[in-house]
Order: structure tokens, then sequence, then C-alpha cells
């Protein structure tokens, strides 16, 4: 049999736009190449870096496109670390705690609610031990947990960074990746003076071709471009001249078409497929109106940990919750995180079915 | 009068392989498209992986594939900077020297002479002070020096090397660049357990698409793998998909032949310039058998810093000396490195000749 993975939070690979992109390289190339296959500027090719920075309004300077954005933020945490706290929320994506661990800075962890980041929690923390370096945040269809932040918590949120003289980065690589729900304002469109920005066209075009990229102060993009010199010299410019065809041919709108329908129908199996199965048991889980993943809260407190190799010997897989906490916290010990992007609507079908059959056999929690 | 610019060490536009390389993007994608565009393996697209491999004799699993070797140099050398001293050159390549000053290393240079690397120092500092955490080393046409270790002293920096427990990190991105003189084995070659290899097709294909690559032990593989997971998650797939497409098409070896024939006649055309006006100055300069630069001492121990801008106003440039030093080292200050790979064989004519004529006016060093 088989393993169903909802663990993996990757697109399916028939949601890639293969053919168009290959046309968009060797056109890409033929128009520019002299210019794509040198040396160049290490914020990223000139062309795709106006276009970013025109969506965004802003100047060219202030956008720094990086090989994926998980590069990008490994500098931007970098710039930070030793300025103070770094606050995260709980759950957040693992990778970026795991970046700040190794750079040594002090991780502390804001809790969400079912409606995203606490902000009143926020504003104690922020009273009782003032400004930290930064707040790394994602507000919209979160990583892991698929929610989604309120724009009255979004007003709130960006109010208490200016009197607090807060400086936010805004992960927001899901934020296109809609089905329904109100369109909201992103926290950068909030305050774009305050709020530095990180997205990527990781989720809407291609992740293969590693294309990333930071709305930033232009003293930070400065510094940033700066250290990124001595570290990738120049991004690879091939990629980015590849989506910058994709973009001027105006196949974003349609190829997000494919990609939100699509997703937006494994999103509803997987939603259809929980309410028939766990409805009752006392499990809950988000309703994700975007993005990749949701979050299930088991039963009774059961541990996750102990849940996965029984999960796994029955044919399906998950990431535990504890993984998306800060080390040491204690966050997550009976949640998981479902991915949905990457399976078909059977596999959804039968791997939520393998699932559910495990859940009434949980140990509650002995607290 | 536009500035001749010996200071860029970048190819010359014209000798990038455009039309090819559109091609080999469109075939490399429309050949392994889903695989190309999503989320891989972080040591690299694996047939490119296997192609070094094997290249290397080596299991694929050594084999780190990056976007650019610089990136990959950020890597190695955070792995080892908390180990002790790191050796370089001196003169050495100068994006790994603020490197390691970024990673709080302790550097420590060894002197070079007219063959490179002086191994009789070398002998000494490691007599003296014991086993560094390694040796980084260009021996062959060396950034920016132009320099190749011979032979004997290669096989003498092994043997070194064993009797000292010395790592060694070769960084050969010229090697395949050769104009005449003998081949001679890569240290890598003559120690493939001891000595750690990077490289990169940045000079032999094309540095915007930013394939560089690393032949590690396989425990340092491991560990330099498990930290670019956090780093870039997956290197630029399309990249090294072109690249690959490029070599399984036989366009390498055809490729380097138009690239040494070009370059060996603007090394011919400098080192021509440099016989002409400046024999009998005192000026003395490297002769290099291969690679993008030349190293040029200046006559009676002049102020290499202070020529600059008057070789700037006169329409010239070039990178001074010191910048290839250990900072406060105070070695470099009377030379400089000359660039021949971006210019025309007629720039390199009218560069030399701007230059020269600033020389006879140089202030000799008051020592």
């Amino acid at each position: 049999m088989a393993v169903i993975s909802f663990a993996r939070g990757i697109p399916a690979p028939e949601l890639l736009p293969v053919a168009e992109l290959a046309d968009c390289a060797r056109a890409a190339l033929e128009r520019d190449g002299q210019a794509i296959l040198n040396y160049g500027p290490t914020g990223g090719y000139p062309p795709l870096r106006e276009w970013i920075a025109e969506l965004h309004g802003v100047e060219p300077g202030r956008v720094i496109v990086t090989n994926g954005s998980l590069e990008g933020l490994n500098l931007v945490f970098g710039h930070f670390a030793q300025r103070g706290r770094i606050l995260v929320e709980a759950p957040t994506y693992d990778r970026p705690v795991r970046v700040a661990g190794r750079l040594g800075a002090e991780l502390r962890a804001v809790p969400q609610d079912a409606d995203g980041l606490d902000v009143d929690a926020l504003e104690q923390e922020l009273r009782r031990d003032g400004t930290p370096a930064f707040l790394y945040v994602l507000p919209t269809y979160q990583n892991p947990s698929g929610r989604t932040l309120p724009l009255e918590r979004r007003r709130r949120l960006v109010e208490l960074a200016r009197e607090h003289e807060l400086t936010i980065l805004e992960d927001d690589p899901y934020g296109q990746v809609r089905f329904d729900g109100e369109e909201l304002p992103t926290l950068f469109e909030l305050d774009p003076e305050r709020v530095l920005r990180s997205s990527s066209f990781s989720k809407i075009v291609s992740p293969g071709l590693r294309v990333g990229f930071f709305v930033l102060p232009p003293e930070i993009a400065k510094a940033i471009e700066a250290v990124a010199t001595d570290f990738w010299l120049t991004p690879s410019l091939l990629s980015e001249a590849t989506v910058h065809e994709f973009l001027r041919r105006g196949r974003l709108e349609p190829n997000l078409e494919v990609v939100c329908g699509a997703l937006r129908e494994r999103r509803d199996a997987m939603l259809g497929a929980l309410d028939q199965s766990l409805e009752g048991t006392g499990a809950t889980w988000s309703r994700p109106e975007g993005g990749y993943f949701l979050w299930l809260d088991l039963p009774g407190g059961a541990d996750a940990g102990e849940l996965l190799p029984r999960a796994e010997a029955a044919g399906v897989t998950f990431v535990k919750g504890t993984d998306f906490f800060v080390p040491g916290s204690g966050g997550g010990r009976s949640a998981l995180r479902l991915a949905y992007s990457f399976v078909s609507v059977d596999e959804i079908r039968d791997g939520i079915a393998r699932l559910a059959a495990l859940v009434p056999a949980l140990t509650p929690a002995s607290v």
C-alpha cells in the first residue's frame, strides 16, 4: 500500500505550467541572453525587480529578488539576530525557527487562536518586555495552520507596531492562492514603511525555479544587498528572467485560476472527509480559505507524535504539530499539519479515512 | 573617453553560448519539467550531480551543487569557522576573506612567490602552530595572481597535508580555462580523501546560471547538505538542468575551445603590451597559462591605491592588490590585478598604454 502524504507542502506536479515555462526560458534567453547569462545585479534581474516594485508601489531599489525566499529570510533574520528577541507565532513556519536557532537569536512565541496571531497577547508581550528585534508573521493562509488574520486584527497589529516602533516581517507566499472569503489587505499595504514583506513565485508559478523576493525599507534593502554580494554575488538570473517572461505574457492570472481551482477542490475534499469522519470525535480543524495547509487538533489532547508511526503503518503521513513551535515551548503536542496541495482528491478521501480510523483508539493525554 | 575595465573578472558577453543555452533550457524543461520545476534534492539536480560525481570518480552523495560556488563556500567556511584558524594564500580571492570575517573566523595568510603558495612557509606555520581548521587554496590560474602551483609543490602540499592531518579546500573554477603549459593534476586528484574540491560552470559555460559545485568527504557533504536545507532548500534546478543538457549534448568541449581561444588571444595581447611598454621600468608581472587574471607589481614599491584614481582619470581601471590580502596584513600595497577576460584585444592595448604612461611618474615607496 502506497503511503498517502499529507506531509509534503509542495505543489502537485500536474499543476506546474511546464510547456509554457519551457517556452518562456527559451524566449527570455533569446531576447536578453547576454545579460541573463553573465554576472548581474545582486538585487536580481532588473525587469523582474521593476515588475515587483511597480506591483508594490515602491522604487526598484527596495526590492531584492533571491534564490527562493528562504535564502532571503536567512539574511533578514541575520540582519536582526543581534538586535534583541525575535517574536514568532505559535505555531509558525518551521525553517525560520531553525535559522534563528543557528544564528543564536532569542526566539519568543506569541500564541495564535482560531483567527491567527493573538494580538492581545502580543500587546502584553510588548508592554512587558519592550520592542523586540522584529515580529515574524504569516498572516494569510498560514503555514502550518491555514489560518488568516482578520482585517480588524491586521489594523490593530499595524497600530501596535506604530505605537511600539515594532518592525514586522510579513511572510506571504500563499496570499494569491485564494479560494474564497474576502481578499484582505496585506500588512504591507496597511503600513508600507514599517512592514517588511517577503513573498515568492514558488506557489503561484513554480518552486523549482527558486524565485523569492523581499520589499524592504531602503536602508535595510541596502544592508541585505551588501551581505548578499558576499553570499551569492548574483542570483540565478535564468530563473528570474523565465518568471519575468511568464508575467509579461500575462500568464500569471490564468495560471492562478488553474492552481486555485485545483487546490480549492482538494481543500473541499479534505474538509468534506474530515466533516464526515471526525465530526463528534472532539477533534477540531481549521477551515482555510486558501493556501496549502490545514491544522488538526486531536481529541482529548492525544499525542500526535504517538499517532504518527501508527498512521504511517496505516498508509498515511503528516507533520506533527511540535515541529512548528519554538523548541522546548511544549506547544503543538496534540496537533498536526495536513497538506492537501500534493495529493489527489481520491488520495485525500482515502488518507483521511485511514487517519480517522485511528482516532477513536487514541489515548487521551494524561495531564 | 570610455573607461577600459581591467577590474571586471567576468567573461566577455560575446563568449556566452546564448543560442545553445536557450535551446538547452527549453529541451531540459520539455524532457524533465515536472521534476525541474518542483522542489527537489538539496544537493542538486540528480543527473548533474551524477555527471560531476562520475567526472571525479566519487559517489553522487559526495557532490553538492550550489547556486554558484560562492554560496557553497559560505557554508563550507561556516562549517569550519569555529574549528581553529583558516589559512589562505597571500594574495587570495577576496570574497572568502570577507565571508570568513563575517563568520568571526581567524584568518592567517601564507605567502606566495612567483610559483604560487610558498609550501616551505606553510610547513613552518604548521610546525609552529599545529593543524588549522583548513587551508583555502586556488592552485591553478589563481584569482588574483594568475599563478599556478607547479607539480612538485602540489605533491609536497598533499604530503604535508597527510603528515599534519591538514584539510585542504581546493577552489578551482579556472582550471579548464587553459591556454598552454602542462596540464597538472588537481590537488583533489592527488588526494581525493583529504582534499575538498570547489569548482563551477561560471567560467566554462555561464556565470549568470549560477551553478557551482563541491566534492566533499561523505560526512562533510552530509553536514553541508543539512545546513543548505535550511538555507536554500533546493538550488535553482532550471539552471542546473540547463547546464546538464549542455554537457550531455557534448557542447562543453567545443565551447571551451572558443573560450580558451579568445582568452588566450587576450592574455597574449596583455602580455605583449606589458612587454612593450613596461619592460625595464622595474615593474614585474605574472605570465598566466590560463584563467582571467594577471598580477602586476609596480616598480619601486609604488602605491597601487594612489595610482588607481589617476588611472581612472586616464581612462583605465583595475583592482588594487590590498583587496586580496587579509585586512591589516599590509600586503599587496604596490600590486594590482589586471583582468583580461572582459575586454577586447584593442581595449587591452589601449588600456595598458594608458596605464604604462603613468608608471614613470610613480613615486617610489618611502620605506
